[in-house]
Order: C-alpha cells, then sequence, then structure tokens
C-alpha cells in the first residue's frame, strides 16, 4: 500500500511520486556510514554537509547518528530536511522583506509584511525540531514513509516575532478559538483539489504562547530549506506543525480540513487509515539516545558515553545510560548549558570498557517525571518512535 | 612605522608581509556593505559565507556588523578569522584523532592523542570569541593592524576536554606553575630566530578553569580555519590566546618568552613599542553595541533597535540603550536563553521613531557592577576598545 495514496488520493500521490522515495540502501536500519553510492542533495540543499547526512529522497535528508554533536547547537549544514511539496523557488528569498503574511481570526485582520513584522517585537527560542518520523526505521513491521533513524531531529535557535505579539497588535484572537493554523506557501499542482495536498496544520490556541513567526535560524536568515523567509515554529511540537514559507495565520473554532491535518499525520492503528478521528501527530515525549560509541570497534578503556536527550513540551532532567541493553542503569550528566525546556541537552557518562560486546542505549526523565519507555507504541506510519530498547546500539570493544 | 617589524624585527616581518594587510576600502569606519570589488575569501575559509564578511586580508576576515545576528549563537560561516601565521595544510584534518599534544609541566608530562583526549572528559562552553584589536577601527590614530569595527568577534559553542580533567590524569600541575601556555603548530618559517614568529601565549594558571581542549566548533568538528583539529580556548580571554592547532600545552613558573608574548599584544602607551613590562592582552571587560538600525534609512516606526552585549570574563547583567548618542538612556531587555557568563546576550528596545536623525548606542553593565566606558583607553596598537561612544551608529530615519 502507498502511504501517499492512503493519504492524499492516488492522482495526488503520482503527482508526488520521489519526493519522500527511500534511498533503499539508507533504508537499512543501521548507524554505520552511508553506501559509497550515496545519492547526492538536492539542489535548494546542495549548500549542506553532506558528509553528515543521508539523503533518502530529494525532500527527506537525515542527520548520521554520529554527526549531531555534542555541542547542544545543530549546525544548520547538518540539519535534516524534510518537506511535504516541492521548496518554493529560491526567488521568493530575493527580497525577504516583502514576503506577506496573511492573519485571520483577529480582531482586526489583514495582511502583514515581513518588514512590518519585525518591528512588532523579536524573541528567541531554542527548541528540537524532529520530524515524527524519526525512527520509524526501528519499526520492525517497515510502516509506509521515510525510515529515519535519529537524525531527523536537530536542536535549533529560531529569532522572530512572537505570535502572540502580532496577534496583539492586532486586537487579539476572536472569540471562540480553539486552534491556530498555518498553510505553507508552497506552489500548488494544478487541477487537483488544494486541500488534498496543501500543507497547512492546526494546534490548540495554547500552543501560541511559545510560538514565533521566525525569520532567522541559528543566526543567520531562515534558508529556503527550513522554510525561509518566513516560518511558523511551534516549539515542543512535532516539525510539521511547524509551518514553512508560512502566508496564512488563522484563527479558529475548528482545525483545518487539509488532508494533511484530517488524514495525515494521525496516530492509526496498525494497518488502518488515517482519520479525523484518531489522536493527530502534535506534541513530543521525552526521548533519548546514545550517540557515542556507536558499533566501533572501540579501542578498550575509559570512554566518554554521551548522547542527546529531551523532553519534547517539558524539560528534560534526568538521563540514565545502559551498557547492557537495559538491565542496569548509571545516571548520566548534562553537558554545557540548558538553553531552556525545549531544548535538547547533550549527557555524559564515562565507562571504563573490557573488550567485549556492548547494548548501549539511554533512557530520559522529563520535569513531570515521565519516563522515556522500553517499548514503541504501535501504530500504522510509525510515528513518535521514543523507545529506549529500539535506540540500543550494539558495540563491540577490542 | 610597520607594527610587524616593531612586534618581529623587519625580516620577519617581510615573511609576514599579506597576512594582516588591510584592504583600502574596508579600513574606512563604516558599517556599510563592503565594496563590490571585495577581496574574495583565501581558500582555506572558501566556504564560509561571503555575503556576511569583510574579508581585510588573507588572514583577517570580519563579519559585517548586520551580519552578526539575534540568535546568540555565531554560526561558523560567518565567524571571523584572524590567523598569526599561514593555516597548516589541511591535511593535518585527515586523521584527527591522531593529532598529538605534549603536556608539560605536570606530574607525568607526556604526548596524548586526540583520541585518547577524548577519553579523558567531555565538557562544552558558550564564549565570546573576540580578537584583541576588535573596535580598532574606530580609533582616529589609526594604529597599525587591522581596522576591524565590531565583526572580529563572535558567540560560539566549543565542545572538548577541561584542561583540568587532562591536568588531572597527568599527576596535577607541577608546583610553582604560575602560567599555562599554549603553542601553535602552524608550520614556522625556515631561517629566522622561531621565538620570533611562533604563535606560543601563556595566561595566568587560574584561566585553566574553564579552559577547554576543544575539537568541536559549534557541533561539528573544529574547521581548520578556526584551530581544527585541537584548539586550546580559554573563555573570557581575547581571542589570540585561544591557541588553535595546539601542539604544546606546558605548565611554568615564567610565562613565554615567544616575541608574540613579550612584545606583542601588549597595552603601550601612544606611539610606543611592546614590551614585557606592560599588561598583556588577557581578560576581555563589558561591551556591546547596537546591531541594528544601521545607517538606514529607515522607515518612521516602532523600530526594535538590538544589538550584542557580553561581560568578558564576568557575565553581562544589564544593557542600556540611547538613541541621541548618550544624553539619555533607557532599559534594553535581553532576548532569548542565557548561554553563561562567557557568551553573549541578545538584546532589544522597541523604540517608536519620527523621521530625523538619530545617534544609536548601547552601555552594558557586568555582574561586578563595571560599566562599559564613554572613551577608549588610548594605546599604541588599538587594542581592547569597549567606548560606547566610538560604537554610536549614525541612523536616518524617513
Amino acid at each position: 500500500m502507498d502511504r501517499r495514496a492512503v493519504l492524499f488520493g492516488s492522482a495526488t500521490a503520482a503527482l508526488l511520486a520521489g519526493l519522500d522515495r527511500p534511498d533503499a540502501a539508507a533504508a537499512t536500519a543501521t548507524s554505520s556510514p552511508p553506501p559509497v553510492a550515496a545519492r547526492p542533495l538536492p539542489a535548494y540543499a546542495g549548500w549542506k554537509d553532506a558528509s553528515a547526512l543521508i539523503v533518502h529522497s530529494s525532500a527527506t535528508i537525515e542527520t548520521r547518528r554520529d554527526a549531531l554533536g555534542t555541542s547542544a547547537v545543530t549546525p544548520v549544514e547538518r540539519l535534516y530536511v524534510r518537506n511535504n511539496l516541492p521548496a518554493p523557488d529560491a526567488s521568493i528569498l530575493n527580497d525577504r522583506d516583502a514576503w506577506k503574511l496573511s492573519v485571520e481570526g483577529v480582531g482586526r485582520p489583514g495582511v502583514l509584511t515581513l518588514r512590518e513584522l519585525r518591528s512588532l517585537g523579536l524573541a528567541t527560542v531554542p527548541m528540537v525540531l524532529q520530524c515524527s518520523g524519526n525512527g520509524r526505521g526501528f519499526f520492525p513491521g517497515k510502516p509506509p514513509g521515510t525510515p529515519w533513524m535519529v537524525g531527523a531531529a536537530g536542536c535549533v535557535i529560531w529569532s522572530g516575532v512572537p505570535v502572540r505579539a502580532v496577534v496583539a497588535a492586532l486586537g487579539g484572537v476572536v472569540r471562540g478559538a480553539s486552534f491556530m493554523t498555518g498553510t505553507g506557501g508552497e506552489a500548488l499542482p494544478a487541477g487537483i483539489d488544494p486541500q488534498s495536498v496543501i500543507v497547512e496544520r492546526s494546534v490548540p490556541l495554547a500552543a501560541m504562547a511559545d510560538a514565533l513567526l521566525a525569520w532567522e535560524l541559528n543566526g543567520a536568515p531562515v534558508p529556503l530549506a527550513h522554510g525561509g523567509p518566513l516560518r511558523l515554529v511551534v516549539p515542543g511540537y512535532a516539525g510539521v506543525n511547524s509551518i514553512k514559507y508560512i502566508n496564512r495565520l488563522a484563527f479558529s473554532a475548528q482545525e483545518s480540513t487539509a488532508r494533511i491535518m484530517s488524514h495525515g499525520y494521525r496516530i492509526s492503528p496498525a494497518g488502518a487509515q488515517g482519520d479525523p478521528s484518531q489522536p493527530s501527530v502534535q506534541q513530543m515525549s521525552v526521548k533519548s539516545w546514545v550517540s557515542f560509541p556507536g558499533p566501533g570497534p572501540v579501542p578498550a578503556g575509559v570512554v566518554q558515553v554521551h548522547g542527546l536527550a529531551f523532553g519534547g513540551v517539558r524539560a528534560v532532567k534526568r538521563v540514565d545510560v545502559s551498557i547492557d541493553g537495559g538491565i542496569s542503569w548509571r545516571k548520566a550528566s548534562f553537558v554545557g548549558p540548558d538553553l531552556g525546556r525545549y531544548a535538547w541537552r547533550p549527557f555524559v557518562l564515562p565507562v571504563r570498557l573490557e573488550p567485549g560486546q556492548y547494548r548501549m542505549t539511554s533512557r530520559a526523565t522529563d520535569a513531570a517525571g515521565n519516563v522515556q519507555p522500553r517499548e514503541r507504541v504501535e501504530n500504522a506510519a510509525g510515528y513518535n518512535n521514543t523507545s529506549w530498547l529500539d535506540h540500543v546500539v550494539e558495540t563491540t570493544v577490542t
């Protein structure tokens, strides 16, 4: 079954073919280097660091597990890419300040340019950006979609204007609104129902509190591949909710009826199709993994076992590490600064390793006491995999 | 008078010619874009974002004032470069783990590979990296050296092993040591006294507390242009003390006798030559500047005046902004996360501006109550310019 046919109908699916077709070699569940015959980077992401990336398709590019770094912030050259439609033409970046955003469902609806948005406020938020399918590659049933391992995630710093400042300047949200909806500015294929392909997502109104309309990513203007000139970023929510090339922001009583909202990105029972009765992919949960050592072989001696941990919507508070596949655990230490509740934190545990085989993994706990689970929650599309068992790395020490 | 002749003697100066020869156009004190006929990036830094940079020479590259960003962390593609000798051949990066560091003045002196260093610990420090000559371009007397404006500075995140962990593993510092000395691994010109050109700097032993031997910069292996595979980073100290390509770390009772230490980077009276009796360029002081708006013209209305502030060795605690050249001040707000005492913080002040001329500047205060001064401290080489008056931008609002 082609997942695109499920989500979008078969006519649309044909138009989108190739956007999300995984590389057969990369689809193998492994943290080893990509094959020599790796796909080249697509043109709109050609400036990225190919040595750090696995190119699944022109719209799905993953960071290697050993390339996510220990410095808390993921450099943009190494950040994963996942586009639901082809990126707009790069000419939209020629005059960033002229980009227009329609704001609806507020006291004084209207169109604001990016230049006008810049006058309304300035805020910065470090946050984990993670595709809801990150970890799909560990599902044994091979759900349709890109078999991401750990690298459809990064921790980045966005700057822009708080959505709440924009809303305040426009007279506040209309009475009765329960959702905030962002619409992407990608060109839509002609001849088909726009609702079947448009990138439009709704989140609960409460998510507005920390959301930004962002024009800067890690200290530079947002690149096209990451949604420039303007992206809605919703901290703590799965990446699909952070709308690239946003040209419409609306507040309403009902969520969007676009197919990507109503049927796509739903937590469906295995084998079932998505529908509006099922939970949508929204708030992220506590998760971690070991980045080093990988499969090895690693020389015996003291090894600084390290990885990354985040809480999703809550801060991460603790990480434990196991070198025996979860039989025993030891508390790890966080490394470097705390960038806030939405960011990830590198962690480290020094361990003396004799020659042999080890099963490395980690288990994070968030500020509310939620513990990363042993098992994944099975679902048709392979979303939200936070299982520490799935993230075990088999390491050889010599 | 050629500064190189002063620092190194005239024979050596001839060998180094071209390393630090400023571009005549870039030497003009301005925050406008560089001239169309800008110098190209040198090969070892050819991967950088030329649109964000002013290339003074092959060894001196500055970030534009309007390109330093608001996200707290400076992306490496935009980070300034200042090399005192030509960078080593890029082949030193072919096997990073094989890089060797000699550690002397400890209980068990010896040579460690980068692979061995990785086993001794992992820590991360966000810090302002700033050339001691940053702001030299504002000195009216045009001291010799690159006329940096504000962009010989960035805030970056280093990862590596704490120096104190390395020292502990080697039996501690020898009795009587007062200095920590790093030596760079650049190739030295043949036929001249190595002491006259070698990049070797000493800092007080106390600076060891937060120093790292770093292999990662902003989440990726340290590039050649920034000292990879291994750099000593000394948070709170001027950039020259963070030794690139470090191959020797020594603890001793006396500071280095290398000319770059004994006579270079000294705070000398105007017109005088550097000598060991004068203060060396070490701990940084509280400083800030406005990044936006620049000269304009800027449309009238509310403007989010923003810039960057840091405390040097102490945390920055407060920033005030003036739009009238320092006659009146208003307290600005910090933007985004606090990355720690050695990092800079973006700040913002919303101001309604009518058409006219404005003189934008900022004045920071550190945690000990030290206030950024109105005036620079005159010195022969134009070091340590923290004057808020010098950093005024004349802005036209229409």
